[in-house]
């Protein structure tokens, strides 16, 4: 399947599990680096030893720390950056974009302060005569599954219908099913606030709570985001599916997500400073935690959970305490 | 809080798992096994050791083989036995009433050829003049961490909804939270469909597929109960609740679940009846799968994963295959 050449810019752990994924299919793939080592680490060893250190690369996956070599020619550009930095990103695009093109973005936040999602940062960034559609592609998938050639579904979400399929037909093979959807509002706000929940999870498994606790929190956490997709137009049926709730309960069950193990070190006892200095990475959540908090209050939408979870990282709030407030609250029906 | 007298018929662990909860909220429960030495050893030893063999119960939890002592001057009953046992055990209680009750169900099926929910096969058995309303309590819950007073969730389902608040009433404590709601179609449904995908997570993890793969066969196996439940009557967004998704991930993402552990070991290989016979227990989904497959014709709902787990399970379909086939579908939109 030849979709013409596709820029795909990252190297972090999700950004090269698309390009092996890409370079399976065939594809025209190149992907960039601000790191001249990482791009040189994937051409000469075929390998990206800090995000996926066991995962040896095709041969044909090949990188550039040019971003005017990456963009040249390009008609898909995949965005595969963390969320701080798709600004500063898209800051160097314009100039280089030789021909409108399809923005692929796979980027979980909301922005803090102008509680804007990642598409609606692209449509504002970008020159709008070199962008002919934004898609936004998620679902449950840890990377390392994926560059081991393990079953996983996701899905290309946007309102060019078109271009979703574009999309859907460059990645799909026998190992990656993807399905097209046209709610990329709910897709992306699922996507950001599963982080939300996935600390709580930690949370949770960290005090040492049980399974019963985890899948109440997940589905009372889903509600939530629900009520928040509500008041911000997303469609409710979005919630049930893959980058939904499939996406949260990949990242709530799963002890290879970094929001989770943040979590349960809270859970442990530790405190936000000491977790975040020994991960070293960005934990997407606890930036997310604080912008839909404050965006909940804004539109008085009620986000028990998020609001405990907030207490715990921005307020020193006693995890067990968070618990307990929100067991015995008053009774209520579900709905 | 002062329910009158509930009667707990059912001595599984779920069922002591709830009598465990009432005694410790004070209420008069009455526990009743048609084993003798069940009901001796709940008095005598306070122990369950077939079914939770860690657990000491309350002193003040009493049980008896009585039907006739169980039943007499209570207003509550609650049913906690197999689907299959549901029909035999309403035989018996009719004679011994002494007034209407308020019927409490927590058994998870549909009835083979029938297709009835629990509520159907009680409100056609009982007789009527004796039940003054039915009640499903359902969702995401373990019996051994209930019993370990660890943080739990349910919720009490009726179309009659003060009968689901005087449930809610007298289950509810800082360790269980109940929800009320009013829909139990999808509550019923939620809960008997559930057990199908369990087996199929059970079979993927046995196949060694990841976290991903579990993620889309929860996600997309729940598309298909919402499929088949609006076709039924149901709510869609009961299955985004406690009874719906919450269930279906504890059971899918817990290793204490014997619809779980029974597809694990056909993924591993083994036949369904090397399994049934070393299991000794009953395994709802291997029956719900067969009453649902045939079901899912007969309304003309599409059940791909469903359909998938009937061929693996009576038509001796290699699981593996089953799970190429549903990767390698057409590709579509995701709703």
């Amino acid at each position: 399947m030849i979709m013409g050449k596709i820029a795909l810019l990252g190297t972090g752990s999700w950004g090269t599990a698309l390009g092996l994924v890409l370079a399976d299919n065939n594809e025209e793939v190149m992907m960039w680096s601000h790191r001249e080592e990482a791009a040189l680490e994937i051409n000469e060893q075929h390998r990206n030893h800090k995000y996926l250190p066991d995962i040896v690369l095709p041969e044909r996956l090949r990188a550039t720390s040019s971003i005017q070599e990456v963009l040249s020619g390009a008609n898909i550009v995949i965005l595969a950056v963390p969320t701080k930095a798709i600004r500063e990103v898209i800051g160097q695009i314009n100039q280089y974009l030789t021909q409108p093109v399809i923005v692929v973005h796979v980027s979980k936040g909301i922005e803090p302060e102008t509680n804007k999602r990642i598409s609606e940062i692209i449509a504002e960034a970008m020159d709008s005569t070199l962008v002919s559609a934004i898609v936004a592609l998620s679902g449950p998938s840890h990377a390392e599954e994926v560059c081991r050639r393990m079953p996983t579904t996701l899905t290309a979400a946007s309102t060019d219908i078109v271009a979703a399929q574009t999309v859907q037909n460059a990645f799909s093979n026998l190992n990656l099913r993807v399905y097209t959807h046209d709610d990329i509002i709910g897709t992306e706000i699922g996507g950001a606030l599963k982080n939300i929940i996935a600390l709580g999870a930690g949370i949770s498994d960290g005090l040492g709570n049980g399974d019963n606790a985890k899948a109440a929190l997940i589905t009372r956490g889903m509600r939530e985001i629900i009520r928040l997709g509500d008041a911000v137009g997303a469609d409710e049926g979005t919630f049930s599916g893959l980058t939904g709730i499939g996406d949260l309960i990949v990242t709530c069950t799963s002890q290879h997500s970094r929001n989770w193990r943040t979590g349960y070190r809270l859970g442990k006892g530790e405190t936000l400073e000491e977790v975040l200095e020994s991960v070293g990475m960005i934990v997407e959540g606890v930036r997310t935690t604080k912008a839909v908090y404050l965006w909940s209050k804004e539109l008085e939408v009620s986000m028990p959970i998020t609001t405990a979870i907030y207490g715990i990282l921005y307020e020193g709030k006693d995890p067990q305490v968070a618990v307990d407030e929100l067991m015995g609250r008053q009774k209520k029906s579900e709905y």
